[in-house]
């Protein structure tokens, strides 16, 4: 039995009675019935989780950012040169990027790993090497990745989960860095969601009127050429996926197994969690969406996998940056049901 | 000179000079330009007000809580008895309201200021007594507070700002509880932006259609029979404001003359920032929109302020929790100024 199948196999659906139970407790607290809205589905989310009602409150977060490289570029499809995924990965590893800002407000911790990075990443202590290949393979003429190696890809992320969570991770978040993974991230978002393809791609990190266009023809010609079934998760993500794709989908997988919620942010993310659900659907329950953003696909994603996301600060960027910024409210949606009085312990009368 | 006249002269707009400077720094940061979306006005906006770039990250933050209550209660605004007003005073003093459980997960401390219960509060620790008197008159039938009232009441939110900073608080929360404190909310907010009652009126902590109606009609009653004018903020207020109104607009206004960043966040927050703004207009500069919320005053408020909520998790609690929330992106949209790496200083190809 490989790694994959005994994390498939480990998946159970979150609890229904700790839901239940969180539901009920939302009522007896301190506040008009339903008034913290979307804090209070997160809570009762957090609790089935856990089950156990109130959840603990997540208090060692980390992020897992998986860095990859994509042949598709070679079709144009990003403004950047490909060389900035080993300066951005380097540049994260060092500190210096938007998530470590973000991640040292919130008190979260950032792993680096390659997991598909083209060209040779200089050692460097803050990255982790578990590189699959050297960058996918140009899907607009053959699959991105074999079989084997996308379930390698996605067992590195399931590793990774494991590691973070036995090193005391007990709320993971999805980071992801590669020049042109926008593209792959559409293609499996429209594959899963079965919405076409010029409905979820976006500009990415800046792509122009042209290059758009030319984003959409190139996974039109890819999901011709491979044409993946939704069914087959594992074929579809070697077909038009991305080795950070898989990474994250191992990562997300890997965590629903080890009963942990995980934060997802941007379109990459999204795109990983539908394959993650493709291949168990029970992994939905261990996901919280945390930033809708601006790439169209997210919509797309987070409705097929029935997920709201928790805020939109127009963010375009990626690396993780809108699950973290959203941390603090899914911890704060523990501590309502950890910290909050009754009505009856607190002596308040009842609307 | 009263503190209030002294307050308003000291207010200057925030920097623009900060703010270019700010603008500029953003684009040199290894992010694709603009991918930060709405961090990044909050971070400009963060180096406008502290006159600086890169502004200092907050890290004191302090919740300024202020309980009233409403005369106008008696005409049936509220499904809730007054009573809950100073119940729940005390158990926001205790810590088991909701504010306290996510201001302890964002680090911010709370002050609770009874500046207008109707009832006699038992003495506690956790409670400031600063009350102006207890309750506002039904503005249905005479003013809602006198002159007087209403300035002494802007002042206790002054004193308490100004207390704060002195004791370290570098960024300030609005937080208020009241009973029936929607409805003057609703009645200020057509004051000041012009839109028409039954738009900027909500069903506040649980009203249903009936009350809604009847809250409309109250509100509409009011504004024939004191015919407020926008550009008297001061007799606005007094007429069908309420004192934790008063108080929170003072707060505001002892923030923007200190050069403290504010965070507001419900109805309420966001009408006694029009009150503010009304007394000052360079009082804007200052305010931060922490969410939106369910309130349908919200949406005219800020607009006439000429802000955009940061986040939108259809609360209706109030408290301050909405500012609570949003306090972790303020606190990273500073970091991200601060501590990111630039293109040059990482050496990252530019897109």
């Amino acid at each position: 039995m490989t790694l994959l199948d005994e994390t498939l196999a480990a998946i159970v659906p979150s609890s229904a009675a700790a839901l239940g139970e969180a539901e009920a407790r939302q009522l007896q607290l301190t506040k008009p019935a339903g008034s913290l809205g979307r804090l209070e589905e997160v809570g009762n989310r957090l609790a089935a989780i856990a089950r156990q009602c109130p959840p603990p409150v997540p208090a060692r977060p980390l992020v897992g950012l998986f860095a990859g490289d994509h042949g598709v570029c070679a079709q144009g499809v990003s403004p950047w040169p490909q060389e900035v995924t080993v300066q951005m990965a380097l540049n994260i590893a060092s500190g210096g990027a938007a998530i470590n800002a973000i991640s040292r407000q919130v008190g979260a911790d950032v792993w680096v790993t390659d997991v598909g990075v083209a060209a040779e990443l200089p050692e460097h202590p803050g990255i982790r090497v578990r590189k699959v290949r050297a960058g996918t393979r140009d899907f607009t003429v053959e699959p991105a990745m074999t079989l084997d190696e996308a379930r390698a890809a996605l067992e590195v992320g399931i590793r990774a989960a494991g590691e973070a969570v036995d090193g005391g991770a007990d709320i993971l978040l999805t980071g992801e860095m590669g020049i042109g993974n926008t593209t792959p991230s559409s293609a499996l978002i429209s594959v899963f969601s079965g919405v076409d393809v010029p409905t979820v791609t976006g500009r990415g990190a800046g792509a122009g009127d042209e290059m758009l266009a030319r984003k959409v023809a190139v996974i039109e010609q890819a999901l011709v050429l491979h044409n993946p079934d939704s069914g087959d998760a594992l074929r579809t993500l070697a077909a038009v996926g991305g080795l950070e794709h898989a990474a994250l989908g191992g990562f997300i997988l890997g965590a629903a197994a080890r009963k942990v919620p995980v934060i997802i942010d941007g379109v990459i993310a999204a795109s990983a969690a539908c394959v993650a659900v493709g291949l168990h659907a029970d992994a939905r329950g261990y996901l919280i969406s945390g930033h809708a953003g601006v790439e169209p696909g997210i919509r797309a994603a987070v409705e097929w996998l029935g997920l709201k996301p928790l805020v939109d600060l127009d963010l375009r960027l990626g690396e993780g940056t809108g699950a973290a910024l959203a941390l603090p409210m899914v911890q704060a949606a523990a501590r309502v049901l950890n910290e909050m009085a009754t009505f009856d312990s607190a002596g308040v009368a009842e609307g």
